[in-house]
């Protein structure tokens, strides 16, 4: 079955239904790509959805991966799918190797579908219990299938047949020797109360967050400070305990610890972007 | 009932549905934060409703308001809710207290329904026939709900329950000490024939919406002239009127006066942008 | 029946039914714009779209065309209209000439319904057998319709009808004296085994889309290098057949030719945009 491993558990990812349960598909389709939304290529792939799969309900959950970053790609899935019906269809397209052979995958997992090309973008995503096949790429190509874009011509009327109702163990074949599923960067404990981290991204907001989670901490937070671009930062509950304009770091809507400015940005006020060190230390 | 004045009346808004009318859902949600697109926080308050409300259907109004800017969240929104049909519930996130024991409001009026934190943004969307009242967090709260998001963890599984049926009257409790409402800034008349206003905001176009309305110069808009930024601008009836590149003045889509540029951007052009005064001066 | 010239057949467009058939509503209705989604104002359409036409589903094809970019427009439309089902309702709103008696027109064409303002989009959208009508302004003005955003006012309850049943035929008046289409730059051959092309856009990933189209080449692309910005640049069948960081030529999603680099930006590398020269060079 492969190398993909299992990741940690979702966020909000029901655990009752198990891989091998039947498939009840909910008629949701979400779609997360590094496409953008300025060209009409998100566009073409919903057109084909729903000529194959007229009525499901399509739902983007964001376009704005940067481009062909796969780590962000699997961020994004692994916070957010858990939060959608069981039985929705979760298809990817961050694709840097369109064209160059890689496998396109199919997984059913506590009751979703995905579909994804073979890059590990799937690894933190799935559980122990997933079952992931290589997707059968002949069945579903449509005529004529580009070269350059398999989101649109292979994936999304894979991704429509799920809908409506075929179930993933039936989209695909044996897979054999796919690619290691990619890891988030860890915490790790250096010394007697200190741990490191790094930041992973930063949203919208200039919020910057951290591959630490509280769990990495133990359980009296308030006992923490955050060492980050030579500033000390307390750690808070939520970001209106802290003043407008002050820096504080808190456990985040992905349950991820987060350095944040109330109404402002740490992104810019910091000057820290992805991949910059972040310390957190016990106080004495 | 607290503070929230009556706002004005909306472009748009029918206004045949009493308050007091029974509450019968049409179905459609509508979003409205100042979260972007480049996040998935949009997507996850999708996965909620779509597992709460199968087969509702989301309207983005957008996503781009200015972090935590409430006033032109209300501006939006006052302006946008009435081109929907009666029932529509309307979901507003730009939440800058969120976690620090704010309330959450969810109001009914004109037949729609309206779920927003309690930092005035409803006041100039409401009318005097509004009926606002205090969200019962407990009853709609998922478990686990973060301190961060309660656009995803408590408003958009209150917004299912509208959507489904609930009455708003039904999902909240008597409200007292809400926060007053905001106000737009209104044009002033400061001597015989000069009037004196504001920019609001630039849209996307560079057009400069103002804080002055048609009524506020009366009958003859042609007998007006603007000045901003030292230049003097001419009102005319449509973009068209104006020779590409020119200045031009009109009532807009908002039914608000606008200063734009025929094809380019009067923001660039003006180096104008919110708060910057505009006057009316009426021809001898 | 006009100017409006036959264009090309666009990508993916199912040739069978003829423009006179009957008209079968797919429910779908897609929405092409210049308003970016900064401002509600694709929001307030979908609120007029769905008072009229409760329940149909509403697919935003892009609304980043550059402002007042009909070229721009059209070249997405052709390239995407025909991968919805048939029955698609598309509505586009790139309208400088708002407000200032130009027409809107209504079409019919290989089963998917058009409505536009008459500035000349539809030009390389719509085949010789399309059927192009001048759409009847006073029936579907909303009342109190603005003069400055008639996709709100007017095209969005025309669509509606559409989508709900009306034919496109009973839509419209005659059409006379419509604006000629535009046409979109073509590849010339300049000698013997010179073609010469322009760019026609950059897309979200940098990729350079040309004017030129593998037919302009012949059947065997290998037999041609692409010269641009003083590089030489190989053709390849894919983005992953050359190296991460290499440029490349291909036929890319459009089925146009295009120049890229692999998981990078041709535009940045090359600094090209619009309009510049690229000319294609057979081997010795």
């Amino acid at each position: 079955m492969g190398q993909i491993p299992a990741g940690r558990s979702p966020e909000g990812a029901g655990g009752a239904r198990d891989a091998g349960d039947a498939w009840k598909p909910s008629g949701v389709v979400t779609l997360l790509t590094d496409f953008g939304t300025d060209d009409p290529y998100v566009g073409m792939m919903k057109g084909v959805l729903l000529s194959a799969a007229p009525g499901c309900t399509l739902v983007d959950l964001t376009h704005a991966v940067p481009p062909q970053s796969v780590r962000i790609g699997a961020w994004f899935l692994a916070h957010s799918f858990g939060y959608f019906p069981a039985g929705t269809v979760h298809l990817v397209v961050i694709d840097p190797g369109v064209g160059a052979g890689r496998k396109l995958l199919v997984a059913q997992d506590r009751g979703h579908a995905f579909l994804a090309p073979d890059n590990g973008l799937l690894g933190p995503v799935l559980s122990e219990r997933a079952r992931v096949l290589e997707l059968d790429l002949e069945r579903f190509a449509r005529p004529g299938a580009s070269r350059t874009f398999h989101g649109r011509d292979i994936l999304a009327p894979a991704a429509a047949a799920l809908a409506r109702g075929l179930a993933p163990a039936e989209a695909g074949l044996a897979a054999s020797q796919l690619e290691p599923g990619i890891e988030f960067p860890r915490a790790r404990r250096t010394a007697a109360g200190r741990v490191e981290c790094e930041v992973l991204l930063a949203d919208r907001y200039g919020n910057l967050i951290l591959s630490g989670r509280p769990e990495d901490l133990g359980e009296d937070l308030q006992r923490w400070t955050v060492e980050a671009a030579g500033r000390t930062i307390p750690l808070r509950g939520a970001y209106a305990e802290a003043a407008p304009g002050e820096l504080l770091a808190l456990v985040d809507s992905y349950g991820a610890l987060e350095i944040a400015v109330r109404e402002g940005s740490a992104a810019a006020r910091l000057g820290l972007r992805a991949g910059d060190p972040v310390t957190f230390a016990r106080k004495a």
